[in-house]
């Protein structure tokens, strides 16, 4: 079987840049066709330059890199510094980027790759805002008939909110375009916070990061380090939630994750519940299923995978 | 120390008649000033009439039952029935109720008896949806300042919803009560989904009911039984959960509950998420507490406390 | 023909007393049962107080006045000092009233009323926020079907806001009683800002009361001095608009008004719309009528009416 | 001076078709870049058809058209050929168009155009609902500082919605692109139902335009003629209300129209009232002016320049 042909659609971050570095680990699973960069951690300039530094981390300058939306479609900009740190990639020091970005509007380059490839080909990683995904399928609504899936890291269901009591960040920050691609009619896989919050980066897992003793995994090990302590102090959890590499796991080794395939709405109305994602998970409710909605990972299995990638590179 | 004083406004629900049983049972702990039934899991009449029940199996004819609203503040009236049955407390058979109802209305009952007691003496006990508590607020705001306390059964944070995904079923059917009693800044402590659902009634436990061998023990197993088909087979879970007695439980073992001083507030506004507790567990905004919401229940306490008292009536 | 009996549920406010005036000048087609004060122009203990000083300066010791629900359902209360003044009667200097409040709330003389007189008798006519009506409504929902007519004023569709763009005043403050009074099933008549806004009182019909040379009219002239300038100074208008006194002349004179037996809905869910009675003017959509929407008034009849009547007193 | 360089966005639509007529009939003041279709009163395909008739109706093959959205950012479109026809341009018969669909998408070549003329330069003028506007100002936040103005029909205040009770069609069928391009920043007029009510195509005032003899003058008299139907039946009017033609009207004669510069926000949240342009035409809040809301306009003077203009091509 031939490699899976991704866009992943970014706002790095530590955990997207984990993401990003086990596909990019995973050739024989993975086609990375290019990466879009979208404003949400941290505003677009920096999201831009930080896909950037990733793959020149990964020594892949080939891989094209788009920037796209600055702001979400209606609302302002909301980000993450206190999460990710002023840069979005605190932790490690790592050389700023030699490699250009691309002069395509991120938007254009989704809409462009997708109608360029026969139908069923491409699938969407979005690991932050839907903001360039929603675009992209306003701008031009054919390709949501031409894409094979999107995989995409956002909401919470029982594991509830970690930016409002309701709402994770990547929906809460544009709900709206969360609402376009959950209705988009797209086969669609979400990893929620249920998800990625269990699997968490234990001082045992993140000891092995940096065990692989090269410059990625020595990045690794202090991207994780810089990022464990937001969830150690708010939830008392034992590690950092490594929520975007999930997505890219799960393109490599889906038996690793379970879900349940219901019916996903999100909210935009309330100023209370905003970007909540309302997940029928116990079918209380005749919404057709839009989404399968992950609920729980093998985390061992999860980490021996992304250990043994990231030693690759 | 002397009983607490308690008014119980009430929609029985097998749940509800249970935890009636488990206050008339404990008159060291508890006084029962009276019972006030309110629209909720069956229309008024029945909820009136469930109420009488419950007070002639525990041969107490003397506790006054008063009717109040039959319709929430501003929604038309959901039910329950596919839960409850078609009475509300389907399941024995027990006879029609001799007592009668009081002429007074529930709300004026309320608000005369908080008004008659010195300061602090009065602690509501709402089962139900809210609407008789609000409008007593509403009607007379000067008991906010005279109630000792209120204890709720109602909610939903990690265990979201029953009754859509996002609401707990008395929330549920009149937000708007909810926002009023939330808000009121009377001391409120809330008995929610997260708590209810670790209080389940599996079969031992259900067992040793009916072994108490009294026409009360024999009644409480039955209620159960009925009850417990609706959770079995929607959650795949080892019993019914005993949602109200939490309530009066708490009352007589408050060490048997644990959980958070928090912000909880009431979404109103929103279709999809209507009735949604929205409880700040994790202190991620700056609103100001305004209810402890439970979290965790020791079960076997719990259970271990309700057959030693119904074994009493 | 019999007067027909009524009761005026009000939170005077100048417009208002001239309205209760109209009405005790006025006993061959009125008959005021009572008159129940609300918080709205100003806080509850001077709407009660501003009624029963009316009641006095008409001398009508006799009305009963009740106080009722000191803020509205489920918002804080907003006041109208800025149009009012700061007693809600300013402009004359009148006596502080020595006739007594009735003990009874409000809501209960609105329940038992109703209920002790035939089907068919009894006519509210709510001129401020609708709290004490809805409360009615809901504590005692039998009542909607004993009503003859609920008459208010308040409203507003192409005059749109005066307290907000989108809104008028009486319901914005309480929006949800507006909500439970429109859709409450019983004969209603509104009387808009499109109406009131026609009835202005110009310098020469101030002056006509004024001419009368009684304290009514002196008292009236000179509430309506004060009460113009917020009008003019805003809207740049001839005059105050005497929104009250369309209520009580249209139970006098019905056939000065003209409007649409329509669809009338209230916005309760926007911060940026609340309050506002959505009229489905043009028949837009297939709403079932629910209220007769004023549009018109034949202002020089009423105006002729007001002093002709006022001049009995 | 020199003629304003515009983009005409628009969904043809009889009254579209007279604004763009307007446009392309005075090169001394105006100068059509392009003209870009949206989904709105008809479908894409139909509006972006329509638009280059009306250029062949002009003998204008050299204006660009380009087609934009075939749907509003997050809702499912509504259309109105109730209002239009099945075409959208109901009336005349005309020659399908000849000349091509630019193969550029209508955001693009806003985006690009506007940057690649000098700031301050480009003036758009939207006639149906907002996305292409929208999107082109998510995509290229940048264009916002660059624009010289927008001036777009849309709205009401007074003259409340005709699509809703509250909202007016272009408004209401895309409301979160009219809030994004209401917050933009960008200098906006808006022409609103208040004012196009006020420009009804009275039998005379069609008669003139038959009366020019020529193809265009007979295909307006011949497209007013469908149009005026509707609001004829609808709200018993003197004639069609030509809406659209506003917008061209006010750049080549400013002066014929009048209006406030003032605070318009745009309802997204509630059911009822979505869409709504809620104007603070008396200023009643401390919102910042976004807007120069028109209210009125010389009617003879406006269809005077109409066929004067219409007479040239």
């Amino acid at each position: 079987m031939s490699a899976r042909k991704i866009i992943i659609d970014t706002d790095p971050g530590q955990d997207d840049a984990v993401a990003i570095l086990l596909a990019l680990a995973s050739p024989e699973e993975i086609e990375v066709l290019g990466i879009t960069a979208v404003a949400g951690n941290v505003p677009l300039p920096l999201t831009a330059r930080n896909a950037r530094i990733v793959c020149e981390l990964a020594r892949r300058r080939d891989v094209p890199v788009f920037a796209g939306c600055a702001a979400p479609l209606k609302r302002p900009l909301v980000t993450a510094e206190h999460v990710h740190g002023k840069t979005g990639l605190d932790g490690p020091v790592l050389p700023e980027p030699a490699m250009p970005l691309q002069d395509a509007h991120a938007v254009d380059f989704i809409v462009d790759t997708v109608r360029g490839l026969p139908e069923g080909e491409v699938t969407l990683c979005p690991l932050g805002p839907l903001t360039n995904v929603a675009m992209a399928l306003r701008k031009a609504p054919d390709i949501a008939g031409r894409l094979r899936e999107i995989v995409l890291m956002g909401g919470a269901y029982f594991e509830v909110g970690n930016i409002t009591p309701a709402a994770e960040f990547n929906i809460y920050v544009d709900p709206e375009a969360a609402e376009i691609v959950f209705r988009s009619g797209v086969p669609l896989t979400a990893m929620p916070l249920d998800v990625t919050h269990k699997a968490l980066v234990t001082r045992p897992r993140n000891e092995a990061f940096r065990a692989l003793g090269t410059p990625v995994g020595v990045a690794v090990a202090e991207m994780t380090d810089f990022f464990e302590r937001f969830d150690r102090e708010k939830y008392g959890s034992a590690g950092a939630p490594l929520h975007d590499p999930c997505v890219t796991a799960f393109l490599i080794r889906p038996e690793l994750f379970s879900g349940r395939h219901i019916n996903v709405e999100i909210e935009t109305q309330s100023d209370l519940t905003r970007g909540m994602t309302v997940a029928d998970w116990w079918g209380v409710t005749d919404r057709a299923p839009n989404a399968t909605f992950m609920g729980d990972v093998d985390a061992d299995g999860f980490f021996a995978l992304l250990t043994e990638r990231l030693a690759r590179l």
